[in-house]
């Protein structure tokens, strides 16, 4: 069941005074009223009604919202913006003012191939925005040009990605300056498509055991490029099926040696191979693709499967920054072992985890417009002989998108943090951030495809039956989203590298090193931890203190201080039984949880240092709201593990329900204005049912269908 | 966060042990190897490695392996199969002796919907199989044919219900026998497709809110059909837009009256309105048709927009069982009120839920199928320079897959009751069994379709890249399944009416009358939850307690005896205030966890009862397990509210939990002969990643792809 399952124990204090009278006696005939009268609604037109004057109603309605905080949209969203909007707008202005490049609602396959293609030649060519320029320059305003590409068409986001970041990010960061002079050009200006050729049938999430072989044959200075079995044919391999003309291949490579052996395994790297011909197009000797097919989305992405049968490449093509090979066979490196290589060669690709958990959000974003707009337009059912009220005015409605909305606030801030410490990393280079991006990436990406994937389905659910047109979006935005919760890392495994990197962190603070920015809070709320909780604050429950940051903070990072002293506990005794391997997996969904309750605490932290800077008033209370929605619902979640070490007792609890019900409502009071400053024009909408002008929806709806 | 989140508060007793040592002395090496190792899956070929051997690797494994149940497939799936498994045979027969009838992988919305005609025609007359007989005769049958055909392909399934359920069902069940005479013969064999036009654009769930209008006109004899504006355009409707010969509509009964008015508005009735020429298939005079479009799923079905302009029927196409217009213009009926009325027309309806819920349960074992069967296929990762395992193998999998094979299981004992409850009802019509499958239908519908929607996301994310050809079907099942909680009543709507008959029954038993049988268990449970919980029985922890179905089901009743009293108290509170409305809006989270609640109780009750009476006792055993793991996991993903009760003590939570992972990790070990036992042939599945024969799958994959 739902969250709101926990409500009944909860309840108790509440209804426990109301039990102590008899129920028989007590049973005063309104809520028997309510019941008939919801029964009514099966049974129009009954002559009895127990229920307030539709006045009466309103005002009840609208009694919180004179409370209601004043949100200037210019404000809040001026605020929101991130500084690079001129090109997320001189993208859509391109595809606004070239309507044949916007895709139609159904399209086949391959048609969907040409277009995108089409669609990204014609940005870069006729439009002249150039992402590579931006992958080396500002990878800030590449995010941005992709966040916008992706809600045109997601596919083309991919695509743009597979080309860019995957393929133009392996030749510009495992390859050295000849790479770069030979193809940046090409890669910048579509005439060198390109594919990024690591995984393999049988091998994604275990990169080091990929299968196909680069051996180098010193007689004629070349590598030797082979898929040794079916399970290596390198698979879902992105423009591979009909556009690429080279794709960066991850290959064991393998030296001759003059022992008994023969060769030496020097670990994975990647060598630029061309797999088609740049004038004709046809495949090169030696290279076999076979289409992918039909996906559950990105139908627009070209995706294939290749074998390599002794394909030979030139030595230069190993792209060479972390580890070489001389023309007499010899393999020298700056850096001293395979696994530091194949570490720093991973490690180039994080950007790819940013970007993903930055358009993540600008997936949800879009659909918690469309499914809140919708919801606030709906009415259905009401008082008897009143007019209908709007869905969004029901407990479970605002239960099931308040939240949601609140966490679209909240991962905003968290992903544009992510995106500043990435840009830092990447001038900087130094090795404390490298490692906190890292994790962090990877927390975000595993956490932010994952929620938005399952609110996908709340949206479509929470708009009924017109959720369920094609032209309302839930349908392609769910089938295209869903593959960011595997590609680029799947999920389980990136929250189990941020539990790796927290218990490393954790093993540091005992031997007196310093943790990285990200996990500082640790070593405070460690020794917080292992002390008992206060029962003094365990029991307060006033409104300004639930409220107050500092108790929210407190609270999720108690959580992760705690999960990680256990999980550090019962690794140590499990393992004492089962071995190391035997041990995680004994523990792996406490891993699990730890690392997710890690990323709520990194998240919860940059929505209150973004509250704490919003210069306008207005704003800022509103986006403090939002903050405690998220905030006191990710609590309120989780009661039975506060509940359990008594960090809240049962009268806290209940406050913390009450209050975070209330939140909800109050959030729903400003929902319009909040979704209207993600500041997403109606050409990026699209779905009639979530224009911004309220009233219009149904018609564009009507119209759409031909009335 | 998922369900594992509440893991750390329970770990608590375990772990609080072992934090009275000194953490930094006991941080002995072991886990912090564990670190390092886990570190090396991105270094490979590092020469250090702590864990065991693979050998002792492989007998952990094996450890609970040992105690494995033997189950034998074919006796388990005699039990499983219903009694009307020949007619599926011969539908999947059907299917499989004429290839060109299967749905592609890529199809256009037209073709799709064509092809889905030839399906159902080629269903009717060349196979013979009339389902529309079934209808009348033997319900069961019906729901079986409509199970089988989904698995061909779900629109087909669809536009059978709508021709013979929905269609059908309402010629046969609110009209009388001239209807019968005149209309049988060509619904069962297709020369009268037929539409149900019941929604419209502003309403779908108010049902009482339709705006459509059916005015007599005496001096022709004749009913006037007309839409009235633009929100009441019939909107949805099925086989509207391409296929449909009538329809029958929804539409308020307008008499004349002699009075100022003019009219009489009588309520909502049902009546026959050809639409398009039976000879020509042009729309009739009058009828505007427009295509709905393209939807996020269910392609095959025709769904179209229609609105009337004075279109004029013949008196006798009113479906006059539960009321009658004269040819002097007087109403007759007999049935007293407009609103028994209307509870009989809908009424009538409510077999469309129990095929839906049973529907869905039929999606949600060929989708765990091919999760599970390719989870034990796919390895990857595994003790260093060991062989990889099988993901099935990691405890985060097994959480993932394991409780949703058990609740498969759960759903498959309940949804049989269901038909059989249905069947019993359609023969006697007596009025306590009708109000029973009303509720049941309800819930099971809300809570069945629910869980699938979610288990489809969850199984495609498990199956990883793979999972996302469309080759593999999770796309498509997903997407078509989606509009399950929709459609036959929004699933948010169906558990408030269960909400309200639990109240209405929960009202008659201190009135001293008789609860409906399944609710009977409330009369005793009421009275054991007006005592505290018994603080001896909330302290044991013993396995044999754990598993004892009375443990298990007191647990899942009392949780519902509670949250009703308790919800019954709230509801009289704000009543108060608030009046019924706004106090059943305030309570609605709790109204819907009270009914989830129910129907858990009585899928539990269901599952309990089918172990019992399993004869074989290998089936016995196994089916014993699974029904541990589904009432364990739900008491445990709850654990917040029996714990703020103390239903269950600290050191109960923590033996649930941990006998929760333990049941897990046993049904893991018969995973395959649990989905074995579903008995769905590969024929139905077509997945290559979900085929019986393992180790073909891969190479079915690379054949699909052209290899």
């Amino acid at each position: 069941m739902a969250s709101r399952t926990q409500n009944p124990g909860i309840q108790t204090p509440e209804n426990d005074q109301e039990n102590q009278q008899n129920p028989v006696t007590t049973l005063a005939t309104t809520p028997w009223r309510r019941i008939e009268r919801l029964s009514l609604h099966l049974n129009p037109f009954s002559s009895n009604h127990y229920d307030l004057s539709h006045q009466q109603m309103k005002m009840l309605i609208c009694a919180a919202r004179a409370k209601k905080i004043e949100v200037k949209v210019v404000e809040l969203s001026s605020f929101m913006r991130g500084k690079h909007r001129d090109i997320q707008e001189q993208v859509f202005d391109y595809f606004k003012s070239r309507p044949e490049l916007q895709t139609p609602l159904e399209i086949s396959k391959d048609e969907h191939r040409e277009l995108c293609m089409r669609q990204l030649v014609g940005l870069v060519r006729e439009a002249n925005i150039r992402p590579f320029k931006y992958v080396v320059e500002d990878p800030a305003k590449y995010f941005a040009i992709a966040e916008a590409v992706g809600s045109v068409d997601m596919s083309l986001a991919i695509k743009l990605g597979v080309q860019y970041s995957l393929w133009g990010g392996s030749v510009l960061n495992l390859g050295t300056k000849k790479h770069r002079d030979k193809y940046f050009d090409g890669i910048d200006n579509m005439e060198y498509p390109g594919c990024f050729a690591m995984t393999e049938l049988h091998h994604g999430s275990n990169v080091q055991g990929l299968q196909t072989v680069a051996t180098f044959d010193p007689l004629t200075d070349e590598f030797i490029i082979n898929t040794p079995n079916d399970g290596a044919i390198k698979w879902w391999i992105g423009n591979a099926a009909v556009h690429g003309k080279f794709a960066s291949v991850f290959a064991r490579l393998m030296l001759p040696t003059h022992d008994t052996k023969g060769v030496s395994d020097m670990g994975v790297h990647a060598f630029i191979v061309p797999i088609r011909d740049l004038r004709t197009h046809k495949l090169l000797p030696g290279v076999e693709i076979h289409d992918c097919g039909h996906k559950v989305g990105l139908n627009g992405v070209d995706n294939g499967a290749l074998r390599f049968r002794s394909v030979r490449i030139p030595r230069d093509n190993l792209l060479n920054r972390f580890g070489d090979v001389s023309r007499d066979g010899k393999y020298t490196s700056s850096l001293p072992s395979i696994s530091k290589r194949f570490g720093a060669t991973l490690g180039e690709l994080v950007g790819g985890r940013v970007v993903l958990a930055y358009s993540s959000n600008g997936v949800l974003k879009i659909a918690a417009t469309i499914a809140i707009r919708y919801s606030l337009l709906r009415q259905q059912f009401g008082p008897p002989k009143q007019p209908e009220i709007t869905i969004l005015d029901y407990q479970s409605h605002q239960h099931k998108l308040m939240p949601m909305l609140a966490s679209t606030y909240a991962f905003h801030f968290a992903t544009l943090h992510l995106v500043d410490k990435y840009c830092e990393m990447k001038k900087t280079g130094d090795e404390e951030s490298v490692g906190d991006v890292h994790a962090l990436s990877a927390g975000l990406k595993a956490y932010v495809t994952s929620y938005t994937a399952k609110s996908l389905n709340i949206c479509r659910e929470a708009c009924g039956g017109h959720g369920y047109a094609a032209v309302n979006r839930f349908g392609s935005l769910r089938n295209d989203h869903d593959i960011f919760q595997t590609f680029e890392g799947d999920n389980t495994v990136l929250l189990q590298q941020v539990a790796i990197d927290l218990l490393k962190q954790y093993k540091e603070k005992f031997r007196g090193g310093s943790l990285a920015v990200t996990w500082n809070y640790l070593k405070e709320s460690m020794n917080t931890y292992l002390s008992q909780p206060n029962p003094v604050t365990s029991r307060w429950e006033g409104e300004d203190h639930l409220r107050d940051p500092k108790f929210q903070l407190d609270a999720f990072r108690y959580r992760t201080s705690r999960l990680l002293q256990s999980v550090a506990a019962r690794l140590q005794k499990h393992s004492k039984t089962l071995g190391g391997f035997g041990a995680w997996n004994r523990c792996l969904n406490h891993l699990l949880t730890l690392a997710e309750s890690h990323i709520e605490s990194v998240i919860l932290e940059r929505f209150i240092e973004a509250v704490r800077s919003c210069p306008d008033e207005g704003s800022r209370s509103a986006l403090k709201l939002v903050c405690d929605l998220y905030a006191l619902d990710r609590i309120w979640n989780d009661i039975g593990t506060y509940r359990n070490v008594d960090y809240v007792a049962p009268n806290k609890a209940k406050a913390i329900h009450k209050l975070t019900e209330y939140v909800c409502f109050q959030v729903r009071n400003i929902a319009r204005e909040l979704v209207d400053a993600f500041d997403l024009p109606d050409y990026v909408i699209r779905a009639p049912i979530g224009l911004q002008t309220p009233g219009e929806a149904y018609s564009q709806y009507t119209q759409h269908v031909g009335f």
